[in-house]
């Protein structure tokens, strides 16, 4: 007998279907299941396939043996993170680029997908959201179930949500809008489409943002695959962002970090929001109280870990692997186009964003990946209604495997 | 120049100051940055002292050459937690204590923090939550934050949330309330009073969950410490708990983790909640889609420590621990109650729950231990209104810190 009646949550409920990652890895296991023999090449889910480098292990074997010892041991850490790890990302990730930041400036945490999550929480419930279209599922999806939408229509747009095309004519880049809105998600270079925000594009955004008292969440997890040095690799390469943006990096991708779990966001002190009364915040201070709240702390071996990224050894070790992506980028981008596809991105992102063949939809163009060639894709319509027609693929896998995956497509769709 | 007017977030602005525990911190920091020589001795935060246990710094290390070799690396892992540490849980805190769980019902975390914090989530916005008085602070800012509360009144009681006083008359364990709500959250051993419910307690909350229904969250972070064979360790030993109750353990204070962060939560599928519609939904599903979209999991190598903490080794390493722990909180409780003080606690709980002497207020004692006797505590009117007039002191330290803040508390209190 379940007798139970307390009230849930009405907003998970207009939640559409399942998060996209465990429902493509549902559709490939009950491939598998029905073809047990059949090789898969997955370049669907973003997911690191290199291991840890040595810098980053010894760093992990040292700050075991600490946590061992009576003399070094360490509990509860500062939930905004050890300073060794906040001093170091200020040298390296912006020091190096002529940007100064504060300590206080800096929350480490245990993932971008948590962080751009979460950061929704610290602006008011009836705050206006803008996205790019596509765009990774967890802006939209967090917004929906904090309850900022109204349902979601056939096409997959939610009721309250301004969506930004990022199509072929603006080169996978929307301009701002001309509606007011409070909180604008950027990620750039793009997680799905590859695509890379010039310098040029990125201060439109932060002129507009400024003008239109308008907060940008910039999502820089893919920074380290940028090849052009042109091309700016933080928000805060941009005069005024420190007054209208918050940026998110990672060390999943540009570490192999997606098993260890460390990443930070940048919420400057002179960012300001306001309340009904008119009176100013400091979105930093919100966010403080936040992560004091309802975190606990990256553990302290793998900040360790984090910080020996930033090392000589580290930084030259974890190049190797990105190198390494960027090859296999390469090869996607050229092979695809030589079999006629029309494709972008993987020049300065480790994603290939490819427009389906013959009319297919993304969900059919990822089955005939799926079951003809036995790679698996991600269907570019699990990013947002503009995503139809796409299907992104990924450079983390071996050239052996991107190889092969080639050669398959290439049979697979040329008669 | 500030432009940003983007609306910020309401309900953080209904919290009353900062969070207990950073502010704690400051006083002590400013107090000793006056008296730099002298000697402090903190009780007060519940943070472990002693360091890893030797199995668990083995499975560190065996885990991180996992993940340096390419046969062994592991990207991200099952948003849940891998099968060996969820059958591990399973076997050795459930089906040990007749309590049978599947796979799907466990959901590993990097806290009870963070689960006790996000769990209202998947509750409805209108829902009604009741909380024991005094408590662990999150369970109510989360909500505060999450808007289920009007403002805070002097007493420092929100508005909307009803407060369960636990005291000296119940034995600091309250009875279910006759009024109607959604959601209780319980806490035994309770933080802070160090109380424990009995089975006819907890048979008592169970019985009225389901006649009313209501959810419990039972948060059970102190189980270790249960040193009474009758008490119960986990709800679900009460018959019809599956039906009404949500179960969080961590590993922060049984195996010293709270630097190395692991927890889980048990959300049973026989657990059920209601829409507007009338439409009955499943907050295990729920919690399933809130952490698939806003949690990666925990990092693989602190998945293999906490599955070390059930082998033979860490089983006999980390109870080693618990009774050296437990040697102070008996310490405290007899010298407490020595020294003239009215103390409950510290006889199946890590914390010894004091009544403040002679009429002085919480914080006015915690600023007594903290400059006469150089002994930090925590002031109990931070754990809620109820807690006023008493003062927290944990077990966590040596025996030698102890003794002496005993001595220096005697010789400050007795005339």
């Amino acid at each position: 007998m379940v007798s139970t009646v307390a009230r849930a949550s009405e907003h998970y409920h207009k939640l559409r279907a399942g998060y996209l990652f465990p429902e493509i890895a549902r559709r490939v296991a009950a491939f598998q299941q029905a073809h047990p023999d059949a090789p898969l090449i997955r370049l669907g889910i973003g997911d690191v396939t290199l291991p840890l480098v040595p810098a980053v292990v010894a760093a992990l074997h040292s700050a075991s043996d600490e946590m061992g010892s009576t003399e070094h041991f360490r509990g509860y850490g500062p939930e905004r993170g050890y300073d060794f790890l906040l001093d170091a990302i200020r040298e390296h990730d912006y020091a190096a680029r002529g940007v100064t930041l504060e300590r206080e400036e800096i929350f480490v945490s245990d993932g971008s997908k948590q962080d751009s999550g979460n950061i929704q929480e610290i602006f008011g419930v009836d705050c206006r959201i803008a996205v790019s279209d596509p765009v990774y599922p967890v802006y939209v999806d967090s917004n929906v179930m904090a309850g900022r939408t109204g349902e979601c229509d056939e096409e997959g747009h939610y009721a309250g949500i301004l969506y930004l095309p990022a199509t072929e004519e603006n080169g996978f880049v929307p301009d701002p809008p001309s509606k007011v809105v409070d909180l604008v998600y950027l990620c750039s270079p793009n997680n799905p489409t590859g695509s890379v925000a010039t310098r040029e594009q990125l201060t439109a955004w932060v002129t507009w943002a400024r003008e239109n008292g308008a907060v940008l969440v910039f999502d820089a997890a893919y920074d380290a695959f940028i090849r052009d040095a042109d091309l700016p690799r933080s928000i805060y390469e941009i005069e005024g962002a420190k007054e209208c943006a918050v940026e998110m990096r990672s060390f999943s991708k540009r570490a192999g970090f997606t098993g260890l779990r460390c990443a930070y966001t940048v919420i400057p002190k002179a960012l300001a929001g306001t309340l009904k009364s008119g009176e100013r915040t400091s979105f930093n201070a919100l966010w403080e109280r936040r992560q004091a709240t309802k975190f606990n702390g990256v553990p302290y071996i793998v900040q360790r870990a984090a910080a020996a990224v930033f090392s000589p050894e580290g930084q030259q070790q974890t190049r190797a692997q990105i190198d390494y992506y960027m090859q296999n980028a390469r090869l996607l981008h050229e092979g695809l186009a030589a079999a006629g596809f029309r494709v972008c991105g993987g020049e300065n992102a480790p994603y290939v964003w490819l427009r389906t063949p013959r009319g297919l939809s993304s969900w059919e163009t990822f089955e005939r990946f799926l079951t003809d060639a036995h790679v698996v894709g991600t269907p570019g319509s699990g990013f947002g209604p503009a995503g139809e027609g796409y299907l992104r693929l990924s450079a983390f896998n071996s050239h052996e495997n991107v190889t092969a995956a080639l050669e398959r497509i290439q049979k697979t769709f040329t008669r």
